[in-house]
């Protein structure tokens, strides 16, 4: 018998359950930037494969590639949505190309192991060092993305794909520099060839106080391109950009 | 001077303009379930890129190209998510191939023209018949769901999605039925004929820094079939479609 004062062993047993749930709920919280409601969709979230396929074939949609489907396209839509705001005056190319930088397999394991989430994946340990090297934890943050999306809804999924995984942790400006740097590629070439380059900017305010700039490339006085932009950079990078295919460079 | 009582030849042009946006607007509203509230968002999503190249490439973001991208995105969500709750005992491949099915160019475009959007999509007339012969119409649909989105949000982007184009115009449970999914196909087998299955995986890293993976496919404890690919779905789907041959399924 246990002494008075001293908690039975099943209270034991359930505060440790319970202990153990509220610091999963926890991770979830600080991650997502939302409670859990439906806790279940998060440990299906982390659930890898390897756990599941002991129990045969049959039992693998109870890992998380199903959820993982989900989150892909989620978070394949909230960041269209990003990239469609923020480059107002770049074509389908270049935000296809953006896109596919911000959430390819490397990308998202870099995110997952930044948010700490690789901490929760559940791995069999058997295959878990050979697993774990692959794309265990970008595939759990799908994942997680999908869990989110089912739990609250497209909204809140939105939300947490931007503020808490994108902006934190993928820099967009720099990943459109170094995409392909087409103001110094052209410079290059003009200095190559003998060439006069400039550009020749104008800014226009738009309704809302929006400013938008307007670049012409010329080349030994002729124009050559235009490009616009809501920042001098961007319409001289787009300028640029179209010059080189004008040119045929 | 007009007579007294006829209108003014100006008040003429004003009606005939406002009765061709109403007639547009009530075209989206038939359409889409949802009346415009951006107007010019929808006017965007019918333009094709072939009316504003005459103004130069600049124009371009102009045309419909970069909602189709922001479009494509949101389609691709709303479709898996219905997936994913109508077949909650599928694997992720199964899922994957089912959208696939469902969002593929000439799938949009037959639905596209079902819900007769094609009369309203500007193209230039000189190119007009290339361009209609192509996939004007699936890429106007999906501009059309961009358009929808950023207007009214992801809720109403999905209800169309779902009950405009998914519900009324796609035979999914046709599709599933002639999907040659062999790894579903196999699981449902051993299922009926109570028999334990599961893959073997192995993989093996070949010169270039590629994975090469087999997959064996074990019944009752016996090996039925393997087979290879450059991922584990590619192996499993390989092994299950020799293991049904063997097992004369």
């Amino acid at each position: 018998m246990p002494k008075p004062g001293q908690p039975l062993p099943l209270f034991g047993f359930f505060r440790r359950l319970l202990g153990r749930d509220r610091a999963f709920r926890q991770a979830i919280t600080t991650i997502t930037g939302h409670a859990p409601d439906n806790v279940y969709l998060y440990r299906l979230a982390f659930t890898h494969s390897s756990v599941v396929r002991q129990q045969g074939e049959q039992a693998r949609h109870q890992s998380n590639e199903r959820l993982e489907f989900l989150g892909d396209a989620v978070l394949g839509t909230a960041v269209a949505e990003y990239l469609f705001r923020k480059f107002p005056y770049e074509q389908e190319g270049f935000l296809t190309e953006m896109r596919s930088r911000i959430v390819n397999r490397e990308s998202l394991n870099v995110i997952a192991l930044k948010t700490g989430l690789d901490k929760l994946v559940q791995l069999d340990a058997a295959q878990g060092r050979a697993a774990r090297s692959r794309s265990v934890n970008g595939n759990a943050l799908e994942a997680l993305v999908g869990a989110v999306y089912l739990d609250h809804g497209y909204k809140t999924a939105r939300k947490f794909v931007l503020n808490r995984l994108l902006k934190p942790y993928v820099d967009v400006k720099a990943m459109t520099q170094t995409t392909t740097n087409f103001k110094s590629k052209l410079i290059e070439w003009a200095q190559r060839n003998g060439k006069n380059m400039r550009y020749e900017l104008t800014g226009e305010a738009r309704p809302g106080g929006v400013m938008e700039f307007s670049a012409v490339v010329v080349v030994d006085e002729e124009e050559v391109a235009t490009g616009m932009g809501l920042s001098k950079k961007q319409a001289e990078q787009l300028a640029a950009e179209r010059a080189l295919a004008a040119l045929g460079v």
